[in-house]
C-alpha cells in the first residue's frame, strides 16, 4: 500500500468520504489511489475556490469534514479566501495539499512555494507528512484536528514521494477534542445577570443557532425578558416555521446600535461580543453599547447548547419556547424590486431547503419574508470573503442530496467562483441559483458613502459598476451546462423558481433586481 | 491630502500609472482618491487572479510595474497564484493590499487576516504603512523594491485609517537596485570554457531572451559551436523573423535529456541550471547531464545582456548572429488537429503580436510553426500556476494598445480566471483568445502515466476529464461581453482568427482540438 492509499483509507475510516479536488501532477498518486478505496468520492472542481468553499458547505450540513485536494502553494492560495470563510464558520475542513517530492524541493522548481506560510495564515492545524509510514497517522490527526471543538481548518502537506512510496499504514480514527462543559458557577452567575431586571441581550453563535440552542434561548428570553439575537453571520442557522424566530444582528454598525439600544448586559453564547465589520472614521469598532457589561456564558469551544439548556433550567423552568407559525407572503406581481423578490422566495421556499445566502445588499429584506416559511437552514457569508455562495451551495447539495438547495447570489460575488456551476451540472446537484443582478458592487457604492470618502467622482464610480459590459448569467450558466432563464418580473421569477425546484439537477435564474440604494 | 492621495500621486510620479483593482470597503478611500490623480488609470477586474495576472502581463510588456488594489488577506490569497507566476517571471508588481484600520485590528473582525504571512510566501518585499505621513515614502520604496534587479513582487499593506488620514506627503521616486555588472574575470573564464572545444550548452533566461541578448548569444554560438537554449518558461521571449531563432528547453525531463545529450559544459546566463518541473519516481531532478559542469556567466540579478555582449566580443568578434528568415506555414485544411491549428496561427500571426501562451499540451508544435512569423513576443507560464494566460493577455493589451494580443489558452486553464474576458470587453482590448478545447486536463492524463501511478481506474480518469458537461466557451465569452465563435476545421479557425484580428476589441474562438495524446 502506498502513502496515498493509506491516506485515503484512513480518511474514509474516520468518516471523511468526499474529496473536493483540483489536482496537479504532484497529486497524481492520490488521484490514482481513489480507485483503490471505493468508499471515497472524488468531486472535481475547475477552480480551487470552488473546492474549498464546497468543503465548507458540505461540512456545515453533514456535520463532518470533507477533504480537499489542492496543488502546492498556488492551489492553496486560490482556495484561501473560502478557507478563510470556513475558519470564521468554525467549519472542519481537511486540506490535502500536494507538494514536490522531499528530495526535489531543494531544486526550487517553478512550483516550489511556501505552503506552510499560506496555510499558517488560517490559524488552524498544519502538518507536513515526512514519511510514507507516517501518512496514516498524520491523516487521522488531521481529521481529529479539524473536528476539535468548535471545528477548524486542518492542512496536511503531502510530498509526492511520501504519497507514492510503499509502506503506507492506515490509522484508526483519533477522537477530536470535544466541546468543554460550562461550569455551574458560570451558568449561575449568568442567571444572576438575567434575574437582575436590567435590559439584557443574549447573543447566540455556533451550535446555539440550531434547534436545541434556539429553543433554550427562546425559553430564557420568554422567562426573563432578555432579548435574543443571532450573531451577524452564523455558519448555519436553523429557522422557519416551528422554530424560535430569533433576529440576526445587522451588518451595519448603525443597525446594531439600534438593536442593542438600552442594553445593559450582553450575554454571549458560542460567539464573541459584537464588533463592527469594518472601521469607519469617527465611529466605534466595539458595538457593545457604552456602559453595558459583557458576560460570557460559553466560548466558541464550549458546549454552548448544554450551557443554554442548563441556564434555561435555572431561569425558565416550565417556560416553553416561542415558535414561528407557518406564514408565507402572498406571491407579488410586477417588475422585480429589492422588496418583492424576497416575497417570491418566502412564498415558494420548499420544505427542508438549504439557503446559501450571498445576497448581500439585495437580501436585507429576506429574513422577514422567510421567517414563517417551512423549516430551513441558512448558510451565511461568515468571513466576508465574497465568492462563497456558489461553492457552499455545491458542497451542501453533495452533503444532502435529498434536500433542495437555494443559492441566493449577488452578481458581483458570483464571478469569483462561477465554475461552481460546472460542478453542479457534473454532479447533477439540486441547486437553484438566483442571481440578484443589479449590475453593480452595490455594497461598495453604499460603503463609499459610509466611509466618508471625499472627492470621489466618475473614476471611483466606475470601479464599482459591473456594466458595461452587462454580465449575461444565462449564457454563463449554459456555458457550464446549467439550464438558465431570465426573470424581470415577480411572476416570471415565481414561475421559473417553481419550475427549477420541481426539476432535478441545477438551474440558474438571472433576476434583474435594481439596487436597493 | 490624505494617505491614499499621497500614495497614488507617488505611484504616478514613479511611473506607475495603471492600477488593476478589485476593491472592498477598506479600499474605498483609495478608490475615491483615483479621481484626484487623473494620471492614474484604474482598471476593474472581477476576480483577484485577473488583477494580479494582468499586472504581471502589463509589466512584462511595459517594462515597468503596474499597481494592484486588493482587499485584505482573502483578496491577496485569490491573487496569489498569479503573483507566484509573476515572482517566477521576475516581474515587478506593486501590490496595495488594504487592511482594517490600525485600531480596528484588535477586534478580530471577520475579515481580519494575516496579510504579511500570505505576502511573505512570495519571497518579495513586504511593508505595512504605519502612519499617513509615511505612505508616500513607503510607496516610493515599494516601487523601487519591485524594480530591484531582476524585478519582484512588492506588497504594501495599507490600513484603512492610514489611507483616510490627513497629512499624506507624496515622495519623489527612489532609484531601484540596478543589475550588477559581471566581472571581466567571470567573462574570461567562461570564454575559456567555450574555447576548450568540448560540447557546450548556453542557457539563456531573463533579459537574455530579448533582442540584444539573443543576438549576442547567437554570435557566441556561431563562433564557438556552443548550442544555445532558452530557459523552459521565459517571462518574455522575443522571436520571429529577423531575430535569432533559439530553441527553448523542453517541459519534459526526457526532452531536456535529448536536447542536452553529450553536453560537457552548461553555461547559464540570466537563469539557473535546468531542473525537472516535477519529480518522477526513479528519475533525476537535476537535468544537467551527468559529468557536465555548470558555469554561471550571469545570475538572475546580473546584467546578463552586458555579460553576453562582453563574452561575444571575446569569442565572436566579427561574427554575425544567425537570424530567422520570414517563413510561414501554408494554411492547412480539414478537421482541427494538434498539428494543424498551430499552422493557422503561424500563417496568420500579425506584425508585432504579443502571444500569451497557456496552450500547454496543445501547444507543443507551436514554436516551429511560428519561428518565421513576423517578429513577436511570447509570454509564458513561468511559475506553473495555471490560470495565467487570460489575465496576462489582458495586462499586456493595456500596456501595448497598438499591438495585437493573441491568447492561446487551454480549456482547463481558462476556467481559473475566466472573468478576465469581462475586463477585456470593458476596456475594449485587442485580445484574440483561442481556446484549445480538448475537454480534458490533457497534461494530467499524460502525467498520470509519467509518474507511474498504479491502479488508477475510472475514478482517476474522471478527475482529469472536463466533460460532461461540455464547456461552451462561446456562451461563456458572450456572457462576459466578448464576441465569440466556434471552429472545428482549420478553414474556420483561419477565417475566424483573421476576422478577430481585423476587428477592434476582444474576440474568442472556441477551437475543438483533440488531445495530443
Amino acid at each position: 500500500m502506498n502513502g496515498a492509499q493509506s491516506l485515503i483509507r484512513t480518511l474514509v475510516d474516520a468518516g471523511v468520504d468526499v474529496c473536493f479536488s483540483n489536482p496537479g501532477t504532484s497529486e497524481m498518486h492520490f488521484v490514482a489511489a481513489l480507485d483503490s478505496v471505493p468508499e471515497m468520492r472524488g468531486v472535481l472542481a475547475l477552480a480551487e475556490g470552488v473546492v474549498t468553499g464546497a468543503a465548507d458547505g458540505y461540512a456545515r450540513i453533514a456535520d463532518k469534514p470533507a477533504a480537499t485536494l489542492l496543488h502546492l502553494g498556488p492551489g492553496l492560495g486560490n482556495g484561501l479566501a473560502n478557507l478563510h470563510n470556513a475558519r470564521r464558520a468554525n467549519t472542519p475542513v481537511v486540506n490535502v495539499v500536494g507538494d514536490h517530492a522531499t528530495y526535489h524541493k531543494r531544486y526550487d522548481a517553478p512550483l516550489e512555494s511556501d505552503i506552510e506560510a499560506v496555510a499558517g495564515s488560517l490559524n488552524g492545524w498544519v502538518r507536513r507528512s515526512e514519511s510514507t509510514a507516517d501518512v496514516g497517522a498524520d491523516a487521522a490527526a488531521a481529521v481529529a484536528a479539524s473536528q476539535d471543538a468548535p471545528g477548524r481548518v486542518a492542512t496536511l502537506v503531502l510530498p509526492a514521494d511520501v504519497s507514492w512510496g510503499d509502506g503506507g499504514t492506515p490509522c484508526a480514527p483519533v477522537p477530536p477534542r470535544t466541546a468543554k462543559a460550562v461550569s455551574e458557577t458560570t451558568v449561575k452567575s449568568v442567571a444572576e445577570v438575567l434575574r437582575a431586571g436590567e435590559p439584557v441581550a443574549l447573543l447566540l453563535g455556533g451550535d446555539a443557532c440550531r434547534e436545541s440552542g434556539l429553543r433554550a434561548a427562546s425559553r430564557i428570553a420568554e422567562a426573563t425578558g432578555a432579548k435574543p439575537f443571532i450573531e451577524t453571520f452564523p455558519g448555519r442557522l436553523e429557522r422557519g416555521a416551528g422554530l424560535p424566530p430569533i433576529e440576526r444582528l445587522g451588518y451595519l454598525a448603525e443597525q446594531v446600535a439600534y438593536q442593542l439600544e438600552g442594553t445593559r448586559h450582553v450575554i454571549v453564547a458560542g460567539t464573541r461580543s459584537p464588533v463592527s465589520f469594518f472601521a469607519y472614521p469617527g465611529k466605534a469598532s466595539d458595538l457593545v453599547p457604552e456602559g453595558a457589561q459583557v458576560h460570557t456564558l460559553a466560548d466558541t469551544d464550549d458546549d454552548v447548547v448544554g450551557a443554554l439548556e442548563d441556564l434555561a433550567e435555572l431561569v425558565a423552568s416550565g417556560t416553553e419556547p416561542v415558535l414561528a407559525q407557518p406564514r408565507r407572503p402572498e406571491l407579488p406581481r410586477g417588475e422585480l424590486t429589492p422588496q418583492n423578490w424576497v416575497e417570491v422566495i418566502g412564498a415558494l421556499l420548499p420544505e427542508r431547503a438549504i439557503i446559501s445566502d450571498e445576497a448581500n445588499t439585495s437580501g436585507v429584506l429576506l429574513p422577514a419574508a422567510t421567517a414563517g416559511a417551512p423549516r430551513h437552514d441558512v448558510l451565511t457569508l461568515t468571513g466576508g470573503a465574497i465568492g462563497q455562495g456558489m461553492p457552499v451551495a455545491t458542497g451542501a447539495a453533495i452533503a444532502a442530496p435529498d434536500r433542495p438547495v437555494v443559492n441566493l447570489e449577488s452578481d458581483g460575488s458570483a464571478l469569483y467562483t462561477i465554475p461552481a456551476l460546472w460542478t453542479q451540472a457534473r454532479e447533477n446537484l439540486n441547486v437553484t441559483t438566483v442571481i440578484l443582478n443589479n449590475r453593480a458592487y452595490a455594497i461598495l457604492r453604499m460603503e463609499l458613502q459610509r466611509v466618508g470618502a471625499e472627492g470621489s467622482g466618475p473614476k471611483a464610480k466606475s470601479l464599482l459598476d459591473l456594466s458595461p459590459p452587462e454580465l449575461d448569467f444565462v449564457k454563463l450558466a449554459e456555458g457550464m451546462g446549467v439550464p438558465a432563464t431570465r426573470a424581470t418580473t415577480a411572476e416570471e421569477l415565481a414561475e421559473q423558481f417553481s419550475r427549477a425546484l420541481a426539476e432535478p439537477g441545477p438551474h440558474l435564474i438571472d433576476a434583474a433586481i435594481p439596487p436597493l440604494l
